[in-house]
């Protein structure tokens, strides 16, 4: 299943973080790096004139866009496993993947795939459960409705179960375990910081097939993109940086779909 | 334009406005009465999992489901006009719509149609701009959806003016100007509470097509629906009354979709 | 410890768990039955508008107005567990007991008590770090403000410790361990629904100052009040029936301040 | 009322603005400039962790703290009029008072006044009922709170006329009309841009106890403090500079409390 020797690869980022006033992250910045935007539902962050900005803005760019669902937990950020069960996160995700469908076509655009957000996202990694409740309500929704599930996680099996377009993510900042999983962020090596090192392992990461574990083994994966983070100046360097590494060692950047 | 003589008519109501553990209305009550169902989308009243579960209760009992957007107020349950220019009103209708309409899909059914609730629902009968930026919304998301608008109000003019299916609708338990439009809430007359004053009346604005003011005259409008109310025991009766004086009066009560 | 023999009790009811027009539970009998009302603070219920009537008319029917923080969870009506840190549930209880003596004082009236609600209450009763975490909370705010806790709980344990007034209640309507605690909401036997047996039930454990457990075994606890609940007439009628056997036993209902 | 000649003033900014992840300002800059801190209390923005981690900087700091309450609008971060009644208003400001109360206590601090937020506030200088209903929230929680009112507006008035303790402001960044009041920002000088200006103009108005009004002219208003904004680095540099002038006209800058 693993594509060695790919000459593309899609990089993506979570975008329209914001809340009213409130800002994170540096969307402009990222908009011009990556080739698919995360776009926040109005749950864990954005709102229904930060999306319509977001998605236009992307428009313009040429960045596709995606649905980035999370817990109902702005205070939070979605950051924290909110106490639902399977059959109502199918709802919630449902719902944002329909507000999202809604804002994307008012904008002139459509929606090109689904991607849960942080620790909804990390639960789909890892639960069954969870996994086939995310994967059934963006079925339901829109059965042609591309999912960007974590390589090899349990989303990325379910949803390729169900027949549903699927793409796989690996990440830029984040450390691998021997399993090829993520290295939980209490432990350490669960965040690369240096961006020359990043780039250059996400090089590495692409034209090998695999994740680079921490031990340096190679575990190989589906890559179809990579996530890159925005939230401050030091993780846009890391992006811009991983951008230009894939460039330079003849990688073309590009859209998924 | 108007429809004297018309056999037929729908009966819409505003269901699922509970929020979480809180109930407003008997809506197993209503899904008996009306053959549509104006459903609140989150901003107002309503979540994802009353959203589901009112869907799937009137795709059993074959009514048709409507969006009801509103303002993003639970506490004021979107009866206050709340600070939102025509432009960010746009973007929270279209949000809304895409939210029903995911759980439209999630639920296996279609949404049939867009009625804006309480305070800009009133905006929309009045005020030019917001009329427009809700029948602009509606149109963005979906230029084939419906629109549920008050006879004669801004936004069922709106609607057709740009060439949208528009449904109009009068009320049971509402009085009507000289001029048809709604008497104020806050002036005597707005409110009509007996069960078969309401029921006659409704039939007698049927079969001449038309309002009848406080006056007694009668102004034509279209009638393809009218608007029950639900939220107590009373108005339940009401809109009972009101379906059974209209079979008996041999005009079919059929949802209008 | 125990109070074998006492003639008097105190009853205790949630109150005020509204929200804008949302309304639990009937208020008005509750206010005519127990002698103290546990006032939702507006996280997991409650507003300032419900908090001030409330207040007002608990004064006017000499009832004790008590702060009832809970989780900030108005859809899970705070009962479901948060995931929140003991240092962050200390800082919501402190804010919630602040605004609570707020509105009491602009009620004119004062706070006499906090008793934590739902989930988190549950929670002060097993987990000891989040009973300190409330404890502390409430200490901080106020060191002579008394705190309602489940009886022999952790929060009673650890309130007394730190030499807070503390007032121990049971449940009327809730089964028994044979160690004393409450049998688990999944069990059988968790909730006792006949009206006459929670009313015999009561007055046999204020008689012998202890809780009845399943087998029918008393356990010797303190008991300074009994908590009933007001969520629907039937719940009323247990509450009802519970104070008239009190005082056809002798046992006087009064509040513990 | 003036006081001509006075040689000491007190510097307040908006502090502790954030939600959650999100922040607004430079805090830690501020709080070394400023001698008193108005402390959002949760409505518009600001949440328990930030209030008692806000509280404690500044004690630590030695500058005063007040409450900063807010209409109930974090998507408008308080900007926006909201559709409540003075009624309303003043329970919505008797609730954030307590909390703030609650949240000082909890921090060993204790609430030295308090000062409405953003268009609360803005209302207060000109709408004599929601001035009466905020004064009146305040004495009703507690009758010794001092007020911290715009110079010469309605609250300013008409809290000295209940005999509250009330502290009155000027602006340093903002224009004055002939008639002392706040020039609307929807006019041309409205806000002042200059550093250099703002600082020397802050000098001349407290030396000589007058607003300066778009033509040069001063209108004598009491002024016991001046407000600094901190919301981005451009108004951090305004405040610094104003309270370096100060300093350097012999002005003690000094918490009024």
């Amino acid at each position: 299943m693993t594509q060695t020797g790919q000459h593309e690869v899609d990089l993506n980022a979570d975008l329209g973080e914001g809340f009213g006033c409130y800002k994170i992250g540096d969307d402009d910045a990222m908009l011009s790096i990556v080739t698919s935007a995360n776009v926040a539902c109005g749950f864990h962050a954005g709102d229904p004139e930060i999306m319509a900005a977001t998605f236009r803005k992307a428009k313009e760019l040429g960045v596709r866009i995606g649905a980035h669902p999370g817990f109902p937990d702005l205070w939070g950020f979605g950051r924290r496993v909110m106490p639902f069960s399977p059959a109502e996160i199918e709802r919630l995700v449902a719902y944002q993947v329909g507000a999202a469908m809604g804002m994307a076509a008012y904008s002139g655009e459509s929606l090109r795939y689904v991607k849960p957000h942080g620790s909804l996202g990390n639960l789909t990694e890892s639960n069954t459960d969870i996994a086939e409740a995310v994967a059934r309500a963006i079925h339901a929704v829109d059965p042609k409705l591309p999912v960007l599930a974590i390589a090899g996680g349990q989303l990325d099996l379910c949803a390729r179960a169900r027949n549903m377009t699927v793409f796989s993510e690996i990440f830029a900042d984040r450390g691998y375990t021997e399993e090829g999983r993520l290295v939980s962020r209490k432990l350490p090596g669960a965040l690369i910081h240096d961006p020359e090192y990043a780039a250059a392992r996400a090089v590495r990461m692409v034209q090998t097939g695999a994740v680079e574990t921490l031990s340096g083994a190679m575990v190989p994966v589906r890559i179809d993109s990579i996530c890159v983070h925005g939230d401050n100046a030091h993780s846009v360097e890391v992006a811009r940086r991983v951008r230009e590494a894939l460039v330079a060692a003849g990688i073309a950047v590009r859209a998924f779909c």
